[in-house]
């Protein structure tokens, strides 16, 4: 497949559409997966040390919605319409989160990803999302 | 139904075990239905002035958690295992969200709650979730 | 709100589009709220004598699709996109299930509606359903 | 892993625990992922010849409760307790669906798999679903 953004791109138009987040999450791999790491930090963690529901609910949003963009571009203004997630494990303290993403349709109207959420290092998942995004008309 | 603790309680709960978050939410009603206020502020919004999904997200969270307290008392460490979200129309820039929450089920391992919600004033949904947490044993 | 169809036109849509499976349903209610019925057969059972998954899948997702027909008329081929359910309660043997639908956003391209499914004469649900409908363009 | 079942055993287990539908499925692939095979016949398809969403969920639903057995052995009644699915594509008229198999998580009180399925010989998957299963004490 041919992708429309690289890495570089698709951080810059992080840094530039969504700067108070941006510099939560860094682009790690752009292929058919995409790899985005979320930089814990104390404030993304709940009593216990671990990474909050919310928070790797905006990793895997962003993720899929990056994994979209490196396909069509930064054209359009794709809004998630649906969004499944199973908490799987606890996150490891003091530990970053690693989505890999992938995306299963990307239509005319809809597009669907999903993501798997590790600890780093670890190989069983700590999350599973998958979520839908309306595609605006161009 | 009996219920295990009041608006009041549920608040210092959530003042005390949730400090860095409490502020963001109140509680406004308590009965079969709870009603969930976010109390919305710039940094809760993504471009274009609407509330980000993941804020939406936390205030679905943190009502059917607060719903099945009110229920068990606060005595368990209940943990969110899936999540299903709609995220249905725009919400309103510069009004807070009402989350009502229901509890569907609360059994002896899991618990499953909805919410629908809503931009103040408005009658027609912003988003929908549903919710399944797992109750450790007492 | 103005229906575009009633009782008698969504079952005679039903029986015309779907003759396989029309004999199932019954439409027991037109209003905000659509109520349907699944009458429940042998071979709708798994072992233990409960309505299988599959067949409670096809209840919510045949309220939903004739709530929204109920509000749009019968023009078009709605597509059934995704589906969120939770099984919440054993389905008591030898009892229909009652669909209790409602549409929460009725879209030029989406709708989204849920549903709660109860073994007649029960408060308690069953299952939880919701799903959301492409909707071709007319 | 060391799997507790091998095809042999589970397509058994299949014909003596559903015989009302064991037929309709075939073990085609046992190890980390598990491929199943539903044989569509008419009595599967929507009008258009495309295979319906109940029978679509079928599928999901037997292909991951058979890849816990594959890990537990035939030991536990394993329910169903929450679903997730999207349906992206239109299966391909009179072709036979493919599902593919994981397990995210198999814990001592819930399991979480995640299957896509493809018309036989396509790469892009028609649906994709995630459900949890509730592990009864042994």
């Amino acid at each position: 497949m041919h992708f429309k953004m690289d890495a570089t791109s698709l951080s810059e138009f992080l840094a530039r559409e969504f700067p108070q987040v941006a510099g939560d999450f860094a682009i790690e791999g752009v292929g058919e997966e995409l790899v985005v790491r979320l930089r814990v930090r104390e404030d993304h963690l709940r009593p216990g040390g671990t990474v909050s529901g919310p928070n790797m609910f905006a990793l895997a949003d962003v993720g899929i919605y990056l994994a979209i963009l490196q396909r069509l571009g930064p054209v359009a203004l794709a809004v998630t319409t649906n969004a499944s997630m199973d908490f799987m494990r606890k996150p490891e303290a003091g530990r970053d989160l690693i989505a890999r993403v992938r995306i299963l349709k990307l239509g005319r109207v809809l597009a669907v990803g999903d993501v798997l959420i590790f600890s780093e290092g670890d190989t069983k998942p700590v999350a599973r999302a998958s979520m839908t995004y309306s595609i605006p008309p161009q």
